[in-house]
């Protein structure tokens, strides 16, 4: 396994295994490394001949009142990690190497960046779409892998690649949970026990919803399902905000304001749950 | 020489050279080609294997009040051209095919859009920069090649190419002009016998500026040059305005207001005249 620090030493090296006809599979992330991770690193490897990682906290994505400065870095633990996942590089450059003085160009995704995480993070997807195209440019992959977890993320990459005519397939893996429930993120590292606990009724309420929208002839509509979820997840004594519980078209984003008339649809359920400072989010998806 | 007309038939078509490691030079057009073009095309021919050319109006580069009905368009003649200069491939996609329903991904390249053409025309480079990259990453050739009339243009282009990672060298060439001075541009075919006359002196006068600022010990300051250079072209009768006369820098665009401590910069003077409702602009760069 080979570390890369700068743009140009990864660009000329995928170039070179691109030439080869080697199969480049790329799961970027900001590190701090998890089993999340190791899912979708392991779907990369399945597929590609050469799996690269990018490691990189990308300030452009981070709002001026987040939690850029204390986001979780461990860049050996991380190295063992991938040695251990079979990576075959590791791009793991600094801010200079990646937003150089004077650096100007940024991407939009408009309309279905304007919701949910956007709504409440403005600017958030204009450096996540930025970063990725940065990243897809140096990786150059035949195809790139992302988490479930981040759906809107997910949302926002696949428009951005398919309106740019980007050359590299997007790859969505399912979220990987802890036992209770907890989808894996590793902001968890934060959560006390008790918090830990707590933020296991966010998959319970997913679930829950689930559950009464697959039952045969539910019939009630979608806000009071999600006046049911937002009483359980309030429940919980360390809860102390819920910014959104939201059912949207999965591939569009557009609002789903009844069950009438979603047959053949993905319903995306997600919500942002809040405990003091830790902000959680997290989804599911549903076919009636 | 060959006419694709989809991005994923011209896209699977430069993935297969580039695997049999021809290289690609490609010339965007807006089509309606001249000498300039021609001279675009010949600097592919010499370094390339395999020749792009694009023939694209694109209407997101157009403002609401501008000529996008009414810009001159000939395909047979373009193809004709094209032919006869060596040109492999044309990409001649329609609108719905670069824009479908729904898009929305836009690239901006801040600070150096904000002045000259972008001040007059807001969105324009928006526009530019995000049909460049979709070219860019379409055909995915090697080098591509830009006309210094479109002096800024080219700036947001580098710009953006080396922001993004962009694995594509940008090569900007000379402007061609008609034997008065005139640039050549496919707007010209709208200028009446006189106004052709009077648009020679947007050259003349640049080159005043030139011979001026490369005079031994010349101390006028620039705003002296630009009254001079505004009362040259506005002798001719047929000029209705002049938009701007601006001295840059010729990398960062950054205004130049004095002729001190200039040693070692491209000084770019460029202007922009209308003459009733064409408007044509123009530029030199004068290092002293």
């Amino acid at each position: 396994m080979k570390i890369l620090h700068t743009a140009i030493s990864a660009q000329k090296i995928s170039l070179g295994l691109r030439k080869k006809n080697k199969i480049i599979g790329f799961v970027p992330t900001m590190g701090y490394l998890h089993e999340g991770h190791l899912s979708l690193i392991k779907t990369a490897r399945k597929k590609a001949d050469t799996v690269f990682v990018s490691i990189f906290v990308n300030p452009l994505q981070f709002g001026p009142q987040e939690d850029l400065a204390k986001y979780p870095r461990d860049f050996k633990r991380d190295e063992k990690f991938c040695r251990e996942a079979g990576v075959n590089f590791i791009f793991y450059p600094n801010v200079k190497e990646m937003y150089p003085e004077n650096y100007s160009t940024y991407v939009n995704v408009e309309n279905i960046t304007e919701k949910l995480e956007g709504e409440i993070r403005p600017d958030h997807f204009r450096g996540v779409a930025t970063v990725v195209l940065k990243l897809l440019n140096i990786v150059q992959p035949h195809f790139a892998v992302f988490g479930q977890k981040d759906a809107q993320q997910a949302c926002v990459i696949k428009k951005m690649v398919e309106d740019l005519n980007v050359n590299t397939k997007i790859i969505v893996c399912p979220t990987v949970r802890e036992k209770g429930g907890l989808a894996m993120s590793s902001r968890n590292t934060y959560l006390s026990l008790e918090q830990r606990k707590d933020a296991a009724y966010l998959f319970k309420a997913l679930e829950y919803a689930k559950r009464k929208i697959q039952t045969e002839n539910y019939n009630r509509d979608i806000d009071f399902l999600k006046s049911q979820m937002t009483k359980l997840i309030k429940s919980r004594s360390t809860v102390t905000k819920i910014d959104y519980i939201s059912f949207n078209d999965n591939r569009t984003l557009a609002e789903i304001d009844s069950l009438k008339n979603i047959e053949n649809k993905e319903i995306l359920v997600s919500l942002a749950v809040r405990f003091s400072n830790l902000r959680l989010i997290d989804n599911i998806i549903i076919k009636r």
